[in-house]
């Protein structure tokens, strides 16, 4: 049994603007080998949790749970095993290495805390906040003292954000004629931080609400990946007058800071002192409607797919 | 002899957009009294370098040498003297206190050095960089080992840029159809450093041909300053993709850095190893023409105006 079938999700060719469900393709008929090396299949990458089957690399071996990145497929072939991270922490849900102890939670860890340095009674706004990294910029937030307000796009996801994860205010930006009126209301004494996740006009509306010396962490921009041209952003002359700092960062630059991080994030967790919601959908023939889904908004929560369960 | 008459550069009324010099009076018919305390009048306020007539603060003196900022007109009363500096080295052109040691020096070097943290054998572009400022980064990116271009908008100035103050490229902006296209003539490799003067199309041009981990000093936006509305700038996903730091600065805030940057340039200056070009407009009254034609880049330099000689 080492020859085994493989369900992948494959792309059908390159994909300009946003990807519809109709661009992709569940490959029914590849198969895999459970002994290296392996065949040639080039389904779509993501971030994922597994478990070793098979290992040539003397820190893994069968058994072992790891997360990292992965094909979107039932098997998969890991060229570089060195970029895995091994699970130690077992009675936490495993999904939970695909957001709050994976990559969006240090994107959102270092994001806040690195970029941002935080001060107590500082203000806060975070944009696509009920998301896999927003959700917990708005904890960390509330853990550091400061003021937060989140924007997202649905009443649901506004209720969660003030009930759920303690975000000061939130508000629709859905509902919002005059999205720097919207700032204003809710900061009338202007933003200190703002942890960017969308780009475009909620940008622009932002940096005319900063303060002096205001930090921006540039994780997302959501609104502007799929645009043929994107919206243009006509005010950062801010960045000069109120001396405003906007910085990019690739999160696996910062992944030494990992192990300190999980030092933080674990007992908080037990203790039930943040929390993390996922939006699960159930099999890999799920995967290209979720995916769909994120740029609309239709996911609550960090978007999760079940390939397997253990 | 204490009340004495005193030409004053005024403006007119409230000026939108780029100012005309229409838009400026010359009032010949104040007079200020030599004594504390001060008549009332409202002239433009800039940078100057000056002489203490009578002084009511313990650490200024009658014929003390002092810059900062004063009234465009031939004697102030400057209420806030702790903000002035004293004049300590005599032996250089006293104008160089407007300039290279002065506020535009010390732009510089915060902006390059402090923000960009230049390292040996990067790639730097300066935009204006004839400019009182930019003639300074690029010495600055040449003691420092860098590879440097500048852009500007006469072929004259382009000429200073590579004959004076050392270059290692530099291309006349106005001549370019297509500024990405120019920047990947000069930068196959990309950009490490950019020293932002100018703003709108530039910025567009250079955010795509930047480097990853690269920084943006936000030093001036001059193309944008007196727009209705500004150009929008919508490529600034690279900041996320390219993990950029954009990052303004009031160099006020800097000013601690001050005799750091005198202990650093003022042997270069008597050592022959950095240079510093002024345009020198004589009398006050050549005011609002000088400031007018720093919005069509008529200045080459520094630009100065001589109200008094010692």
């Amino acid at each position: 049994m080492e020859e085994v079938k493989n369900k992948q999700i494959v792309l059908k060719h390159y994909v300009n603007g946003f990807p519809k469900e109709s661009d992709m393709l569940i490959n029914d008929s590849a198969t895999i080998n459970l002994k290296l090396p392996q065949g040639s299949s080039t389904p779509i990458t993501g971030y994922g949790v597994a478990k070793v089957i098979d290992s040539g690399h003397s820190n893994f071996k069968k058994g072992d749970l790891v997360w990292g990145g992965t094909g979107w497929e039932e098997y998969s072939i890991i060229n570089a095993p060195e970029t895995l991270f091994k699970i130690e922490h077992t009675d936490v849900p495993l999904s939970y290495y695909t957001g709050i102890l994976g990559m969006p939670g240090m994107t959102a860890y270092v994001g806040f805390y690195e970029i941002c340095a935080p001060k107590k009674g500082e203000y806060v706004f975070v944009s696509a906040a009920s998301g896999a990294v927003g959700q917990l910029v708005g904890q960390f937030a509330k853990l550091s003292g400061c003021f937060v307000v989140g924007s997202a796009g649905t009443k649901e996801k506004v209720d969660l954000l003030k009930n759920k994860f303690g975000y000061d205010e939130a508000f629709n930006y859905k509902e919002e004629q005059d999205l720097d009126a919207a700032l204003k209301r809710y900061f009338p004494n202007g933003i200190d931080i703002y942890f960017e996740n969308v780009g475009g006009k909620m940008l622009e509306a932002v940096l005319s609400n900063m303060r002096v010396n205001g930090r921006i962490s540039a994780c997302g921009m959501i609104s502007q990946y799929n645009l043929e041209q994107g919206e243009g952003v006509r005010n950062l002359f801010h960045i000069i007058t109120k001396s405003l700092r906007m910085q990019g960062f690739i999160v696996t630059q910062y992944y030494h800071l990992y192990p300190k991080y999980m030092e933080m994030i674990i007992p908080l967790i037990k203790q039930g002192k943040i929390c993390y919601i996922e939006d699960i959908a159930e099999g890999l023939e799920s995967a290209p409607a979720a995916l769909v889904g994120l740029f609309s908004g239709r996911n609550v929560g960090k978007q999760v797919v079940v390939v397997a369960r253990e």
